[in-house]
């Protein structure tokens, strides 16, 4: 911590702030400048967070020097950390090989469920998404088919083999929410829900935390670090655009964030193009933008009928789109030195027949 | 809804869409122009939700005509809404008497609680404000003394009659919480936690619904419209700052979403200057221009001694400092053609000795 | 300047640093803590402007200690700086009294413009404005008048006393416009119109310096930093909203900004509200707030028949409703310890028949 | 143009509306609803920008139909122009090979400029950048050697035959660097500096227009729109990063608006993620994903001893880190299905030596 202070500042004020800021276990180095003295504060700065600096007399600002996350930090953890999703062998992210998470915004049924989730699978995404609880906007819109549609995901991966990521919106939740899917996600808009936060850091289950509309990088990793706190390490963090002036696109896709959160943080980071840009024909740049950046995948939003779809209809892929999309990507990951499942693969648990089906 | 169409769009598609406009129950109609031909949505728009008109061939875009919030709205309820908090005759906000609510950012303990309570009761405050739960970025950082905090809450409440606001962030807290306070305070982190909106509209208690650093005036009205949406229809809208580029100050207050907040909803709306500024000295202009841009009230942070406080200490004011705003604010609800309750006024159930204590 | 460095720092890294600080006539001070190194560098910062510290090996972080401006900072001149805009008496800004320019959007002809003249006048206003170079999103919208408006402007002034403020867009314009205008105007999209700053500080006009929509409080001062840099001292500052993601009004009030600017210069700090609400409705609480928080003046849209303005038509009061916002103005103004001129005053040079015309 | 009515408008508030549409020369269709009626105008509703429809009387809200800009959109020209900067073959901007500008940030001398110019040719650049006026935040700052500059970088592309790629700041300097240069720049801060846009509108050079740091995609088009209704139609749009509430990264790449752009208009679009990101690490990740999502090109600063750089050290690559980007840059170009100029080739009146000298 660097304590600037104002001009002409008394003996008497320094004495005080090197006093606070002793009291605290830290010492004190003082560099007296033409117009400013400066105080820096040798110690854990961290023990200084409810001393209430820059209220003290003679001080004008106060700047720490540590960031405030401790876990999810590169320094705290020397390789990255592979988050594995599922039972067997699961589906990895944050190896050499990209995780492709796919599928509708909200389960609307089972015939649906499953011909999205053959779809996605035959074009080699590598975990499943839908949603059973929905967080709207509205509170006049469809919510999802809550524990129904967790019944029918715990089905669709007993035929598919592909693990199940799903949206926790509730702290109440969390307990069934973890019995029947892989990986639980918390959404953008509870990126700070505190309470959540560490209701999913209690189980024992990966979880995917999406970036806050208005979530900074540093907001993203203590929200992180809340998961980390009480134990949970298996954290992967999601891009999905940010809420800027501009409207052309649903969000603004920060896509600087990806390297910026490879260089602090030792977890994974995937981005969410389809959320990001909010139209369907934006799905393919933003994707191939985000894996040159350096993430370690995608979560996609793929229907099997779009213009049916209860919720987030314009930003859906068809399976034909989806995989095109899958196809051209290759090129990109190679060229980034990542691999990508192969199309059609067979995962732990899956008879062949399944396959059949997806790609029929 | 107003559906836009592509230049050249084909009378195939045309139907299509004006098919699925009517399968929603709505009649459409055409307005041909030179480049663009409009299908307007004549009936109840929001039958068209989960239709994915623009995901239809030959669609340019999807305009809303009307707003997505109904028991929020003025048109739906003529009079402005008087929200009456605690029992007796309790403290209106909303009426033409300006609302203030004061008090900790946290509840620290028993003696700096009734401190601060008896100073802001002696300056003219109407209820008094104390975090028990605490949403904070860091896990590390002092979270509240919990329902500790809300037995001290509901102590100094008996003694000074001050009716108590304090957030609730967990929908299992919301029945402890209800139980102790006489408000329910959703804070701008969680204001679309949508699950918690429904949990408070579930109880009989008056809400206090800040406004999200990144939600828009739309989204603030209607999350406020999922409280209503259960039942409760006593809810208090807060402006407290909105995310933008600018740092020189915490937040920027929007203090334009004042008019039009009043403009179009019946709600009561009060503002937070301590957070919006983030410095103490910026609390005095920034509660100013709230009421003089017809803010019904103020939610202002006061503590016995900033420099010790774990929470906020940089924006809360002293006592002597609150007592100097409320008397400069008298002018301005004047101006504004509002009135303010008389500094150490008696509330329902109060000793006069609390107050003399109060003005000590 | 505060450098910190990157864990692990070795001693030949360091010396480079040390020397490259020394090298630009500064001293270092060094303070060595648990994690980071940190090296205060004691002496005129700005020497270090074009050292590229933060390039060097080992550096995390470079920190300025000084703020960047000079001329415009309090601590430069004791007292406020009145601006005295027109010839005679003219119209002070940053004075007591409080500061009115009120005029239409765009002169669009004599009629129109001496009918808003005589009514703002009647109202109190004490400065008039009128663009006759217009900035335009797009080159098919009108542009003004250009100098014809010019001579209208200063004949209109000839006739009612009133101060002339009006925008200049080009280097090549800045001598034709000082010739009739009374104040320059600088708009917001031209804040850091480098070439035009400097131009402006070379003639002996007054500037009116608008904020640009996306400028920092830092950024414009620097950009009034430029224009007192050439020796033109006589800069009034104007907030007037900027660009964040609400959309329900044209623009954000930074309200905030008023406090923050007037503790940080000695310059003059008026409100647009016009431009920040960009509706009519919204003129009277956004003009009532920037009082609050401590604005010495307005600068308001009136047109004869907003109706048919050629811009800004949905912004622009009438005469009426200037004059309401006017009458309601004096108790906010008078709340906030400020004076207005009375309505109808004669000012300089104005026949009283003039007076009566503006009240008819 | 579609204008919605408020709820229980008057017959004549309606006629009203209709009269005023149809005087401008535009056609009425009315769509009565349940709760608003809709007013269709059908026509060029460009003759409607002057009408003040929104100040009517019944008015809720005018939505536009037609894009505001007409010669950049799309619909305008069936095929993708092709700017093609410099004597003889020149540069290409907009076709199938990438477009690679690099350069130091401003010319601070006669070797610096060399070196830098031979090392950028050497690893496949195609322009060469350099300032010659330099827009700086701060009075004080350096800005530029201005002329002297301009003859240097005349030099410079007679020995590589690179052609000049440089910033106009000032109406009045557009002949002198048109004179000197191959491309004129427009920085962002002179996104909306309409008297520029226009002076550059007539002259016959390319221009390079980079996007305001909070311009939207509409305002950038229409900012490009001022140039070509001048008569210059040999445009390229920049996208450099905007600012928003993140300050991890300088700025924040809008990586989404390359294909948004793309879509609409068939200017090309080249991306600078030197000032996109604010620090060199951030180049390699921001170009890649640049040219993944659809750019033509990339505007990279690139200094022979960044350490030492006047202006953007921070930002600044090495020769090394600049060949290391554009060795890696190969794959992902392919990938975008692009070519790139080979590095090290040999472009029009240079004689091999200037490559020998580049290369060592």
């Amino acid at each position: 911590m660097i304590i600037v202070t104002r001009p002409h500042i008394t003996d008497a004020e320094l004495d005080a702030i090197r006093e606070a800021v002793e009291r605290a276990g830290l010492q004190t180095h003082l560099s007296r400048g033409e117009h400013r003295t400066i105080v820096g504060c040798i110690g854990d700065e961290r023990m200084l967070a409810e001393v209430g600096l820059a209220t003290l007399a003679g001080v004008e600002s106060v700047i720490p020097v540590l960031k405030p996350y401790r876990q999810v930090a590169r320094e705290f953890r020397a390789d990255p950390t592979i988050v594995v999703v599922g039972e067997g062998a699961g589906a990895a992210i944050g190896g050499n090989e990209l995780a492709v998470i796919a599928g509708p915004c909200s389960v609307e049924g089972r015939e649906m469920l499953f011909s999205a989730a053959a779809s996605v699978r035959a074009a080699g995404a590598t975990l499943l998404r839908g949603g059973a609880y929905k967080p709207r906007s509205s509170p006049y819109a469809f919510r999802g088919l809550g524990e129904e549609a967790l019944a029918l995901l715990a089905e669709v991966r007993a035929e598919t083999g592909l693990p199940i990521v799903t949206e926790v919106m509730d702290t109440r939740q969390v307990d069934v929410v973890a019995e029947h899917a892989d990986m639980l996600q918390i959404g953008a808009r509870n990126m700070q829900n505190f309470a959540l936060l560490s209701a999913v850091g209690d189980v024992r289950r990966p979880v995917l935390l999406k970036r806050g509309l208005s979530g900074t990088i540093e907001e993203l990793l203590l929200a992180a670090e809340y998961i980390l706190a009480r134990g949970n390490d298996q954290v992967v963090l999601c891009e999905r655009g940010i809420r800027t002036f501009e409207t052309a696109t649903r969000n603004t896709l920060d896509v600087g964030a990806i390297p910026v959160l490879k260089r602090e943080t030792h977890l994974p980071v995937i981005v969410d193009p389809s959320h990001a840009g909010g139209k369907s024909w934006l799905v393919a740049p933003l994707s191939f933008a985000a894996i040159a950046a350096g993430a370690d995948g995608l979560m996609i939003e793929v229907h099997p009928t779009p213009s049916t779809a209860r919720s987030d209809a314009e930003q859906s892929l068809t399976p034909d789109e989806f995989t095109n999309v899958m196809t051209r990507l290759r090129a990109f990951a190679a060229a980034a030195g990542r691999t990508m499942a192969p199309p059609n693969v067979l995962h732990v648990n899956t008879p062949p027949d399944a396959v059949g089906a997806g790609a029929s």
